[in-house]
């Protein structure tokens, strides 16, 4: 067998996978036919739904640093971002792709760290590893392919949006913006034991939770207009959901659910100008829900099983405009000022 | 209008895409229901099919050159090569997700080369990009994933050989190492002239044929008991194909179909030790199909559209060995010595 060979093997065994040939339907109808170690998976379809297709780049040093981030969390983040679109939906995560392309010095420890971030994340997240591709190369660069299910026509997409609708978001934005600044000033080693001792704190840096059961939920209820996840920021993906669903929207500041820099950081959140409500608007990697809610559709919210986790912090308005308004009711535009690779 | 949000763009205009909600229903029944531009694709299966799957990576420095391969043959390639898995299955190519990092000076000109490629490869092959993402880094790492769909149980695998079957191949083998040795031993500057000059020699290497039709045709008449697309080169290949299936095989040296050196590289080709029958079992990159075939149904392969361009080269037999004959019946090992990018 060849190394390549035995690190598809690695792979394989290393995270929930269908390897071989088999049925692994279940009770929602998709069943993998073919699964790892042929030229392709084959996948019979469920009775009755579409399927939610999405791939995700993420390379060592522009998505995380070999020297600072944990193996680990490597593995968790590439697939659970990936699978944040799925969520974004309203569609049920099932497979997932893995193209790794990895140095020659990190198929042994490394890769056992890697595979065991991502093994947590595709238990919890309930998909299956059915194909991939491995290759050589001079650094980490992972792209991740997620399908996922959904009800014929139920996918929430971004382009719904209608003047007068709420708009809401889950948790506080900024935090993982809050954890990528302290691992950023940290040296190598510091980061090491930043992380064994923040882990809370870093939580939504490192490993990310996304919200695939709220996203289900939404689907199913028909109670939003439109949705996207906040993975490069607010404000962009804001501008984005307006722009597609051709709306404008006013954002009340003082209703954005902030991170909170703990007492502990303060002094070191000054010296690095980390304000939490520029984090909030314009820190990426948040995974974070943003949807738009018909105010008639309003109430029925209160029954989703995540309703505490859920802040309305403005409204949709016809024109084009994107308004931040203050405490004191004085509005200004709110630009797209998130994570932009090429900027 | 971010840059990431334009280059996105780029790419929806750039290759036949699936942008926004619409209804792409075609005679043999998956319709994408949403394309490029919201948080995933969603795709309506059809009625009666399985979804084939695949991802496959291409990497500056590991699989092309940047500066001796042409920008169109990188995305031509990429696309191509990814697509042989869908035909080493039998299967019809229908959607691709692209995933692509590139450092931000090559967003304008070898970007527009990249797409021109690519465009050619996507309508050649008759498949549609429904989704993608793009980031920067520091040189180029494309992924693809292609989705495809065959009836219900039809997709060829690996694991049927049985002893008896013959070994069959498609056209040349061992074209797209001669070219990428001739471009190797060029300069950067060279390699652009002699791209130019021998595009027919070059062309395996450069712009690889995918026998998707043949693939197909081979599915639908049920001919064939096992097959794999010869990617890694015969050796490694045919050594998958007989461990899947539990076999073992001979392989009868001077029927192997071999590629041709022009008469004017003769010399070159000795400075350079190219041997046509080594380049033929361990050449990778061909993306020719390997396949067995029971000998009651090998009669009916002559109503194939390609039966001029198959050739059986060997027969399947119990065991584990794997024997290379030569034209006087010595038999030796056949050790897989095709492309393993991490040995």
């Amino acid at each position: 067998m060849g190394r390549e060979d035995q690190l598809i093997n690695k792979l394989a065994l290393g995270v929930p996978s269908a390897a071989g040939l088999q049925k692994l339907r279940d009770s929602r109808g998709a069943a993998v036919r073919l699964g790892i170690g042929d030229d392709a998976a084959v996948v019979a379809p469920g009775r009755n739904a579409d399927w939610v297709v999405t791939c995700d780049g993420f390379l060592e040093g522009t998505h995380f640093l070999a020297d600072r981030h944990p193996a680990d969390s490597v593995g968790y983040k590439s697939l659970s971002r990936a699978t944040s679109d799925i969520a974004a939906m309203g569609a049920t995560a099932r497979f997932f792709l893995l193209t790794l392309a990895i140095p020659q010095q990190l198929t042994d420890e490394w890769l056992a760290g890697f595979l065991r971030g991502m093994r947590r994340a595709a238990k919890e997240l309930g998909v299956v590893l059915i194909g991939g591709d491995t290759t050589r190369s001079a650094s980490v660069a992972i792209s991740i392919t997620v399908m996922g299910e959904v009800a014929p026509g139920r996918a929430i997409t971004r382009s719904g949006a209608r003047p007068g609708d709420l708009i809401c978001v889950t948790g506080k934005l900024g935090c993982a913006q809050l954890g990528l600044e302290l691992i950023r000033n940290s040296t190598a080693k510091g980061a090491k034991d930043l992380c064994r001792r923040e882990s809370r704190l870093l939580r939504q840096h490192l490993y990310p939770q996304i919200r695939l059961k709220l996203g289900q939920w939404l689907a199913a209820h028909r109670v939003v207009s439109s949705m996207i996840d906040v993975s490069d920021g607010l404000s962009t993906d804001l501008g984005r959901l307006c722009a597609v669903s051709g709306v404008g929207a006013r954002v009340w500041a003082s209703r954005i659910p902030l991170v909170r820099i703990p007492a502990g950081y303060s002094k070191l959140a000054r010296k690095l100008r980390l304000d939490p409500l520029r984090m909030a608007l314009h820190g990426g990697d948040d995974y974070e829900l943003l949807f738009t809610v018909p105010r008639r559709m309003a109430k029925r919210l209160e029954s989703a099983t995540e309703f505490r986790d859920l802040t309305a912090i403005g409204e949709i308005e016809s024109g084009r405009r994107i308004l931040l308004v203050d405490s004191e009711g004085r509005a200004e535009a709110l630009r797209p000022g998130g994570w932009d690779p090429f900027r």
